[in-house]
Order: structure tokens, then sequence, then C-alpha cells
């Protein structure tokens, strides 16, 4: 015997209107359609995988994504992707029941998965949230790359680009980290599927839930978002309040300056890209004033062929220090693989080996690595395996 | 007869022990040594004048700044200034004769002043903070410069750096603003005396308080420092206290962000410079698409020689946002004399401008001026008077 479905039940009461082809689009909807064409999406053709976890932000993503598809105002296919982190037990598969519900209504695939995050977070040292990230996004990938989706759309708001903002600038972050969430970026390392955030310049938490009251549809609400041993939930209860009584607009004074940082870090970034290029080339013609202090010394130090190749003391030195360092960051991702551990402390130590003439100078990095100057170079050291 | 002057008697007092040289510095003589010395101020000659308002922070700028004096770590001449804002009656003038005697009793010069500062804000419809501060640094300049001071020396901390970064990123500031306070800059636009915070990368407002008390200094406290109408001052005792649960060094991560934002703004800025030099070139060379157009039209903007020439178009349009709206601010500056009023809406007003091939459009700007776009450059139009 089928399981009784009381959810379903009530998802299809809510729904019923959905039958008819809607007149005008929901002012929802609208700001939705006039974001995506502000990002320069596409509007005709395309299929997307939408997270929905069933909270208050994905419904109305969903709910104002199914209008403008049904209004044919955006051309696309739709599944929805709904990963259990196994963290809630019965209300997380209740939740995934009612987001399989919510979208059979709507008459959407639903790809459902389960991860034991709580399990993984143990094995991997990871903290609960990342951990339910990475799970997260790696289902997300899966489900996208299943169906031949090129995008994952995720219901991200304004309020959690504010809330990012202030984690990062309690960690002391640059303007990487101050950047906040991006609209568009690939999902993972495959880079074949993008993760769109269509929400995130403007929607606030307050128009996802009133959308869904709106439209008569319910959300499920996840007790860990109340949980305030998570820095993020006591940023969204106490210091977001706090601010909006200095600005009411504090939310999107937040994230106005994130997208300004990111702008800013991107054009740094290429800058940086093409001094490390400047600072890579001629590995063998410009061996610099040390030469003679460590002739015969045997390189210890192999070039890593189209990973990480030695660097100019020279142009380093020379360039100002906010592209000196991202140059150097760029250069230890290739060569380490990623930047996990990577503190500032240690660009500074690798800062320190570009002062005065003396080479046979060695900074340590976290995991084993290191870097040597040498000959007026830098050179990337593996660890010794 | 002279005034009975019993701070005078107090502040001799306490500092007796003053006459013998020091044996050794104080860790915060020390730690202030170590900042001049990173900053590479120079150790030998010059001549500074010491801000000081009888609050915590410059009484311990004052208090080590003279210790290494003594010690001969630092060669240089020091005068002491007050102003007294004339916001706070004979608590006013009881703290400019407190500096007075505690200069005095060092040894010091003091050049003292008095501001009308309620008055000044009502003319110029300043609010009273930005008139302390206009009034504050135009007494310092004069100064400076009727003593022959190529410095002047101000004790910001640590914590002014943390509320500043906190109060522009309320306002939705980018990289310029979030940089929050420099070091090292200008003291106005005459440009020949410099302005310089030599605690401001390290002293804790605790710091300064617990080296006066060290030394057995008094200190004055000033009642607006604690009046909740001023949002720093609701910075200062509601959020940073909130964000340091979160992290107990939040003042310093604050501070650690904007020191990488400045260094970012900096390098922007200076490619932004560049590009502006390359858009302004070849006025004439590049008549755009739209000439046929407007042919014909009398030139109604005029070549500012020296102050704003034309931009080209494809310059502008072709080069990152965050070079271009920089470029676009500083164009706007000379032009204008100032950013005063000068939104980001404008920036994007004119940003608009840029866009498509058509000619002829004009963008407004607050104060009367306007920017007009014709034959593939933009020009600048004063306010007709």
């Amino acid at each position: 015997m089928r399981p009784v479905n009381p959810e379903g039940r009530i998802i299809r009461e809510m729904l019923r209107r959905q039958d008819q082809k809607p007149v005008r689009l929901s002012g929802f909807a609208r700001r939705l359609l006039a974001e995506w064409k502000r990002l320069e999406w596409p509007v005709s053709g395309g299929r997307y995988v939408v997270a929905v976890s069933g909270g208050a932000d994905s419904v109305a993503l969903l709910l104002a994504l199914d209008e403008l598809v049904r209004a044919s105002r955006v051309e696309a296919e739709l599944s929805v992707a709904h990963l259990d982190h196994g963290l809630r037990g019965a209300c997380g598969e209740a939740d995934a029941r009612w987001v399989e519900e919510l979208a059979r209504t709507l008459g959407y695939e639903c790809l459902s998965g389960r991860a034991s995050v709580g399990e993984r977070a143990r094995v991997g040292r990871d903290n609960l949230e990342q951990s339910a990230r990475r799970a997260r996004y790696e289902f997300l990938g899966e489900a996208a790359r299943g169906c031949g989706a090129g995008a994952v759309l995720t219901a991200h708001t304004l309020d959690d680009q504010a809330e990012t903002v202030l984690l990062c600038l309690l960690r002391g972050s640059g303007a990487e980290g101050l950047g906040g969430i991006r609209p568009v970026r690939a999902l993972d390392a495959a880079g074949d599927v993008l993760l769109l955030r269509p929400l995130l310049g403007w929607a606030r938490r307050a128009d996802t839930e009133g959308f869904c009251r709106e439209r008569g549809v319910g959300f499920r609400t996840d007790e860990m978002n109340a949980d305030e041993r998570f820095a993020r939930v006591r940023v969204r209860r106490k210091v977001l309040p706090l601010l909006e009584t200095f600005n009411p607009r504090a939310v999107e004074a937040l994230a106005r300056a994130a997208e300004l940082l990111r702008e800013d870090a991107a054009t740094l970034e290429t800058l940086a890209s093409k001094l490390l290029d400047e600072a890579s080339a001629g590995a063998t013609a410009t061996a610099g004033v040390e030469a003679s202090v460590v002739t015969g010394e045997k390189a210890t130090a192999v070039e890593n062929a189209g990973s990480a190749s030695s660097l100019s003391v020279e142009a380093l030195a020379g360039a100002p220090a906010s592209l000196r360092r991202r140059a150097l960051r760029q250069w230890l991702a290739r060569g380490r693989g990623d930047l996990r551990r990577l503190e500032m402390s240690h660009l500074l130590a690798l800062e320190k080996l570009l002062k005065g003439t003396r080479g046979g100078r060695v900074a340590e990095l976290p995991g084993g690595c290191a870097v040597e100057r040498r000959r007026g170079r830098l050179y990337f050291r593996r660890k010794k395996s």
C-alpha cells in the first residue's frame, strides 16, 4: 500500500490555479526576468537544474522560473534537484518528499540524493557547513551532468550575500573574500557546468517568503537556520538587525560593496596573471646577482613544466604589492594544486625572499612545500614523497 | 594675578620622573618605533606637530614620542597642537589648559586654537563631525606651516580604523572607502605638509589607556565620545563588541582588510590614471562614428585645457569597469574641482553614455555640470554662470 502523503495533497491544493496559463507575470517573476536579462543569460533554449532545499528562497525561485517558462518569457527545460544532507533524520526525509511532490505537481523531474555529511565532516576534518556545501555541490554537479544541464541555479539572496561579506570581514579577508558570492561561476573544477544565482543581486529573504505566501505555496523551515552555534545564523539574527538600525538598507549596502570589490578583484587577478607571465619568462636569461654564490650547488628544485615554472625576483619585486601577492597566489595554486591553509603570513614570507640580493633562502609552506630563491629566481619545491 | 592651575600641578607631579633619562624604552614606545621604521619614516631630523586632544590616544602618542626623542631613538623637534572646537564650553577650555600644561611640563611648545564648529556647521550645511574635522585639519595645517613642520602626527588607533571601515561599509562604499584611514597622506590640497598616523596600524584604544596608566599620566575624556547620537559612537559601543563575540581579534581583522583594500585601490587608481591619459589622447584624431550626426553643431563644450580634456569613448568602453569608473571619477574631479555629491548613479549614467554608437547624449551631474557624448568623445560641461 502506498503511504499517505499529506504534503502532496496540500501542494496540489495550493497549486491548483497553476494549470491556468498565467495572464500576467507576478512582480517577483518580473524582477527575476529583469535580472536574467541584466546578466545577459539566454532567454531561449538551455537546460537547468534548480537546486531546491524546500526553504522559502528556493521554492520562490522555482515558482518564479516556472512562471517565466509557462509564460514563454524564458524558454528553458528545468529539473529540480534536492539533496538530503543526512543531518536531520526524519525531518530531512520529509523535506525530500515535500520537494519531490512540489516538483511533480509543477510537472518537473526531481533528482533526489542523500549524503552523510556528518560522516564526511569527521573523515575530512571539515566543519559541518563546509562539508555540507561540498556534498551539495558534488551532488548538483552529478545531477546536472546526468541530465545534460549546462547550469545549476541556486536561490542565494541579497541576505546570503550580506552575511557572507560580514563573515569574510570577520576573518580579515581581502577583496577576494569580501567580494562575497559570485552571481556566475563554474560549479566545479571541471568547468563544464555553470553555477548561477539569479536572486543574489536583488531578492531579500522577506521577498521570497512574501512571494511564496502570495502564491499560496508553503515552504519548509530548517531548524539549523535557527541554531546560533553557527556563525552565519548569529550574523543573520544579531549583526544584520543591528546594522539596519544604522542604515535600513545595510544589506543592500553590503551587497553593493561586495559587487564593487568583486570587479576590483577580477581586474587585479587579470593583471596579476599578466605579471605572472612576465615573471615566468626568461628562466635562463635573467640569472641574477646571486649566481656566483650558489655555483656548483646541485639543483634540488625541478622546473615543473606546465605547472609552476620559476619566477623572476626582479619582475615581482618591482610590481605593486596587490598584484605581486595575487601573482604569487596564482603561482602557488598551480604548484600545490590548491591554496588550502595558505595564510597571509606565508605570502609575507615569500615577499621577504624578494628583498635584497642574497639567494639560497627558503620559505616553507604548509603541506611540506617550499619556495627557494636562487640565481635571481623563485623555485617551487614539492613535498618529498 | 595668575589663575590657579591645579591640572598643571597634577601633571608636573605625574611627570616628575620624566627628568631622568629613561634607561630603557617602554613597550608602547618600542612598538611605536617599530612602526615608525616599518613605514620608513626618517629617524634623524624633522620637525613635527603632534595633535593632542588630551584623550588617552593622543596623550599616549605624545608621551611615547617624547620617550623616543629623549632616548635619541628618533631625532625630531616636536610641537604640540590643540584645537578647542568650541562645542563644549568650559570643558573645552579646561582641556586646552590641561594640554598646554602637559606640553609645558614635557618641555614642548603648545600651539592652541579655538574654532566655532557649531557655527561653521550651520553655515556650511555640514554635519557636526565633518565640520569639526575640517576645522581641525585647517588649524593643524596652519600650526604646521607656522612652525615649519613638514608633518602633523595624529593618534588614530586600530579601533578608529575598524570603526571607519564599518561606517563605510554601512554606506556601501567601494575599496576607496573600505580602505579606511591612511597611515600617510597629504594633510590638505596644498600638499606640502604630511599627515602621519603612527598608531593606526597596531595600537588598540586599550593600549593607549594602559600606557597612560603605566606612565601615571591622566587623560581627559570627552563626553561626546559617549553620545550615542553619533553613528561612530554606536559602532564603537554596540557593533564592535558584538563582532568581537565572533572573533576576539575582529578589530585587527577589519584593519587588515582595510590595508589590503587600500593597496588594491592604490594600484587601481594608478592604472586608472594611465587609462585616463590614454582616453584623453588624440582628441581630434579619433572622431568616432557619430561625427556625421552632429555635423554643423556648434561646440558648446569647451576643452578645459589643463583641467578636464575630452575622453575617447572607445578607450573607456573597452576597459574593465573597475578602471573605467575610477578614470571617470578622476576626470570629473579635475573638471568639477571635487567629487562632492557625486553618487554611483551618476557614474552609471556616464557609463550608459559609453554604450552604443549614438552621440548627442548628455548625462547631468549634481551642481549643474554635465557630460556630453559627441563625435566618439565625452566632453565635460561646467555650470553656466
